[in-house]
């Protein structure tokens, strides 16, 4: 694996930062970049900006014209076969005549999976496979994700203090974390295809969700069983907005009463909604990296139906107190100790004030 | 303040490093270590070992026995000038004819308070002061604090689940933190001159609060306003107890029912014995390092009455999950964020699996 040379690392590290400039656009397809080398000079770059786009590869082609001739293509995943929204990129990369190509891992999706490689080998172009294989799986777990479990990828951020409130007893959470993660938030909402909260954190905060000064604005989805959402809610201030609600007559009407939101209707099980049902309903529509703002509830209910693939909290230096303040996590919960989520903590940091805490929760 | 040289910060150190081997053992006195030094090498060492026991200098000086003629001695607080439970260390000072003194810190007990240094100048020995005085002043908090105010220093340990909860629903807490955490825990203890707990977490946890393998074992206090301990919990296992009653006849006759405890009968005020009331009989009773190892009542009461100087919290990589699982700091709350306790994170570094996070209150 690693019989690759630190130019041809630094490239690969290149292709990764293209390629993670689609964050927030790509939705169910992968972030993919893509760098043409010749003579140890790049004559061409490209990355999939937005679903449905042109493949990096085919951008990158374009921007190198006619160098491409007997280069060094690096991407960080393995050139599609098939014809999907545009056509397959092996037979750009053939007709380009490049000499080599430098592939970070093998597309696990099952219409290309190997085939792209084959393909290219066949044609007498040199493949080379697992450069910075890691870093190239990191930023694509959310579209691994999705081609192994057809479900989306879910972060779910907290803000919390040290003792562990999201709120004051009476609901007050203006403002837990300081400024600097409150930004660090809307960069990460950006980056995101979905928002998801709780109908109750609407009412009792009533919050925009939005990425404030970063691009683009994700789509807003309201989990709101019996269609209580305020329709002058600051959320509604852009079109954005998604709201899945129970399938019931009187929702049905309620709906007349909101602009600025689409709706989905699901069956109501035990006054709540699948959350799986939730996301299904999510990636069937190309959402693939979805973010939960809470509150305890929602998170409680993603929590138990194993839906969360990660866990952000930010910690503020703060002691809230209050038997009766929200916590991060409520429903339920456990009855023992031992019976309780297991996470591995990923990163840990300050961000401003606040410690970051990255962490993968262990399902059993 | 600087004009020290690296050497001199290296013996300095080791001041240091001997003062805090009496942790646990010096009460409201402070912790002092001494060396002392001749031709570049330590020909006498010693240090505060009790509360009672002799000075730090006059151990050193017994070490050092005639080699004390013109060396040089270390010491991290200005020597004492007074008769205490002691002779005052000046005079051994002197008279072992020492030749130069190097203190970290002068001693703000107005007792002392820069009357040892001029008596030990009067004498012709060449004094410097301030090497490592922020290290000196760091290890000696808690002395400082009583001696500026009449009240123990108070630190708040809390073991919780990354949403915050410090058990289950049901109560159990068994073992939110990880064995290398509750070894730390442990060792802080054996350094401790007392452990404060409620009596709803005896009733509920039923804990040792045993240092284990460390030593020795501290005082353990619980507060109790209506007697209500089981007189069977393991606390009682050792006779190191102190319990903090309401001083009514029920429970002044409830008393006679319990082993292993000393009491304390106070005034109920609402139900409820103070904390600033508390810690001053603690005090009174050279109790200077406090734990409070919970429950959330119990902290919140603390923390209402601004008596924590420091929380040391251990976050595990769990979810616990919960709308009534316990968690730290409980009590009333605040009605609005802006109001909370805001603190300062000294430290945060992972112990074990856990995250260990040192914060100190600021209060308005």
């Amino acid at each position: 694996m690693d019989n690759f040379n630190d130019l041809e690392k630094q490239i690969m590290s290149r292709v990764l930062e293209l390629a993670s400039r689609g964050l927030g656009q790509t939705r169910t397809n992968p972030l993919v970049g893509c760098v043409i080398v010749k003579n140890n000079r790049i004559v061409g770059e490209g990355y999939h900006q937005y679903f449905g786009g042109p493949h990096a590869e085919i951008v990158a082609l374009k921007n190198a014209g006619k160098s491409a001739t007997g280069a060094t293509l690096y991407v960080n995943l393995e050139p599609c076969n098939h014809f999907g929204k545009t056509p397959p990129c092996t037979g750009a990369i053939i007709n380009a005549r490049i000499k080599k190509v430098i592939v970070a891992m093998k597309d696990p999706n099952p219409l290309v999976n190997g085939r792209g490689i084959r393909t290219l080998r066949r044609a007498g172009i040199k493949v080379e496979v697992g450069l910075l294989k890691k870093n190239a799986q990191q930023i694509n777990l959310p579209y691994l994700k999705y081609i192994r479990t057809g479900y989306p990828y879910v972060i779910a951020k907290i803000a919390t203090s040290l003792d562990g409130k999201i709120a004051t007893r009476s609901g007050n959470s203006r403002w837990i974390s300081s400024t600097t993660a409150r930004k660090y938030v809307h960069r990460l909402r950006s980056q995101m295809d979905a928002i998801i909260v709780g109908v109750n954190t609407i009412i009792k905060d009533n919050p925009e969700l939005s990425a404030h000064s970063y691009q683009p604005n994700p789509i807003k989805v309201i989990i709101d069983p019996y269609l209580r959402v305020p329709p002058k809610s600051r959320i509604f201030r852009d079109k954005n907005n998604i709201i899945l609600a129970g399938d019931t007559l009187s929702n049905l009407r309620r709906a007349e009463s909101i602009a600025n939101a689409r709706f989905i209707f699901l069956p109501l099980n035990n006054h709540r909604l699948s959350f799986r049902r939730i996301l299904k309903e999510l990636a069937d529509r190309s959402f693939n990296r979805i973010l939960i703002e809470g509150g305890g509830t929602t998170i409680a209910e993603a929590l138990k139906e194993k839906m969360i693939d990660e866990f952000i909290f930010f910690i503020a230096p703060k002691i809230i107190g209050g038997k009766d303040a929200p916590t991060a996590v409520e429903g339920g919960g456990v009855e023992k100790v031992s019976e309780s989520t297991n996470l591995n903590f990923l990163e840990i940091k300050k961000v401003g004030v606040d410690i970051f805490i990255r962490a993968k929760p262990v399902y059993h």
